[in-house]
């Protein structure tokens, strides 16, 4: 199971944003929906093995966690005013139910309260990788192949020290995906397309060059 | 240069959609914007040696380019709805300035009559690539580091028996990104990444590890 767990540092943890302004009203919680699609939708489907989480409201005392649990997940679709929309329902909800954990609000989406730290508390046995422009090359890391992984990436402004420093504290590597710093969405596509290698293995990618049909997405 | 054809099977190639509900009323544009960002936006900023080529109403007859220039564009932004609705804008203009050619709507993004055929007759010298889950590896293709490419991406549907004929009649190579099928703005990601990868070279990479600040976007 590979987790992404994206942080917001300004996106709201309140379903009171604005579909027609979704950058200005949230905080920016484009950013995390478009990694959302990244990281659990392919070619017609989803991943099964990948669970994401988003941190919201960071810093503001209201902090709520969304999870996307890939095997569990239904009806996601890959746009973000309805990414976005779900999202809304999901932040509608309450929590009551269950106020110290988690509650499925749609197939395959949690509602938690809480923040980063709860999201530490509740790895479960996932070596952490910090996502980082002058982190180690991510090709060359062998351990990323572990099943159990989580990778912790920031949102436009990137993660806090505060937040680096924790992970850090708790063993957490640094990890590049190339030269150029990419928005957090694209740092998420290349995991995704190193892990699929990894599990492909050699033996098992298609043969080379066959002419054959397409299937792009 | 490197330039993105993202060719849409059921794109419209009119200005008549609705921001509200843009995959169904847009023919599915929604995947095309994401690619335009895949393509053209880093963090903090645009890739200037980036040109990506919207090839819209393929089919209906009414087949019109938007073509975006990395060096020349200004006011990009990421989310699907500014680009959407800047796609609107660009779509109203009317080709009557040029009518075989491109005129420039917005700064770098342009609009021309044409579909398919005007892409490949427009091309400058770039080798064109098919993209297609079946390819080579695209990490294996050394020649994709050449200074001119064209990379041709089909849409959710893939690209046409007849799109991909005409493109291997051209010599094009299949290129694949790896063993899952991927949507097509994670297929552009990925080509991206090996691209910065190849440019960047073993030597201008960042030294590993380095315990140093954020930036990942």
């Amino acid at each position: 199971m590979r987790r992404f767990v994206i942080i917001g540092q300004t996106a709201t943890a309140s379903a009171d944003f604005r579909l027609d302004d979704l950058p200005s009203t949230s905080g920016r919680v484009d950013v995390l929906l478009r990694c959302v699609r990244a990281a659990l939708l392919v070619s017609h489907g989803v991943r099964r093995d990948v669970v994401v989480d988003l941190v919201l409201g960071a810093g503001a005392g209201h902090e709520r966690i969304v999870r996307f649990v890939g095997k569990d997940a239904k009806f996601i679709r890959p746009d973000e005013r309805s990414l976005a929309t779900l999202l809304k329902k999901v932040l509608a909800a309450d929590t009551d139910a269950n106020p110290s954990g988690l509650v499925e609000v749609r197939p395959g989406v949690w509602l938690a309260r809480g923040g980063f730290e709860w999201v530490i508390a509740n790895l479960e046995s996932e070596t952490p990788y910090i996502l980082d422009s002058l982190g180690e090359d991510i090709r060359e890391i062998a351990a990323i192949s572990a099943p159990r992984t989580a990778f912790f990436v920031g949102d436009h402004i990137g993660l806090s020290d505060a937040v680096r420093g924790r992970l850090a504290a708790l063993g957490a590597r640094s990890l590049s995906v190339g030269p150029v710093s990419l928005h957090a969405e694209d740092v998420v596509a290349v995991i995704a397309n190193e892990i699929d290698r990894r599990e492909a293995g050699p033996a098992l990618r298609h043969p080379r060059g066959t002419p054959e049909k397409p299937a792009q997405r």
